[in-house]
């Protein structure tokens, strides 16, 4: 087990080159979204203060916010015990973390027979934000 | 989009059978921990209302618990956007998610020189619980 004070790094091997990564609003606590990180990704979250992630699909940096303005501002960094998970705590700007135009992505709360009901108010309309291309 | 009211599982396929999970307390809001679920583990989290996920390690299905007594009790079920993330908002049986002692996984926070410094208290010591085997 580590000793507080050592330097640390998530453990990128690992997952091939991934880190799983969670951000979380600051302030309440809500969970926003899931999220991947290679290394340079992560460096350049430390470096900038601003979350940057790493797209699987398109298999390139994503840098949070840089299509819809609304980026993540990073207030801390959490590492999990195994190293292969990141914990973000952020404030989000423009209030919306999905791009489905909730606060978080996880919106939809499951019910006891398997359906679900959206939790959380959209505060922005994906077609008006990405339908423009 | 779908809409409010209709069924919803996650999209285990696209994970290769697993999907992420996100375990956080329902009362404090702290993220505990991260783990997988494959589709016969999300189908007896629901059923029994503990968290039961899989082990990549091990290969099988991981009461969360089972060892430490430290079940989670589930409160609420989200599901993500695209559908290959789980949130669950537990109570967290003795205190304790992570196998080091401590309330959350996440409890090194890196410092802006890439050190950490150790958050929250042990709730236990890892040798008493585990080492007796």
């Amino acid at each position: 087990m580590s000793e507080n004070g050592e330097t640390i790094r998530p453990d990128f091997a690992k997952g091939g080159g991934l880190v799983t990564t969670i951000a979380q609003d600051a302030q309440t606590g809500e969970v926003l979204m899931l999220a991947y990180m290679n290394e340079e990704s992560y460096d350049e979250t430390l470096a900038t203060g601003r979350a940057v992630y790493f797209s699987r699909s398109r298999q390139k940096l994503w840098r949070k916010g840089e299509e819809s303005g609304n980026v993540q501002l990073v207030k801390e960094v959490f590492i999990d015990c195994d190293r292969d998970a990141v914990l973000l705590k952020v404030e989000q700007i423009g209030g919306s973390a999905c791009h489905e135009g909730y606060p978080s992505c996880f919106f939809r709360k499951v019910t006891s027979d398997g359906h679900f009901e959206i939790v959380g108010k959209r505060v922005f309309d994906p077609k008006e934000v990405y339908g423009k291309k």
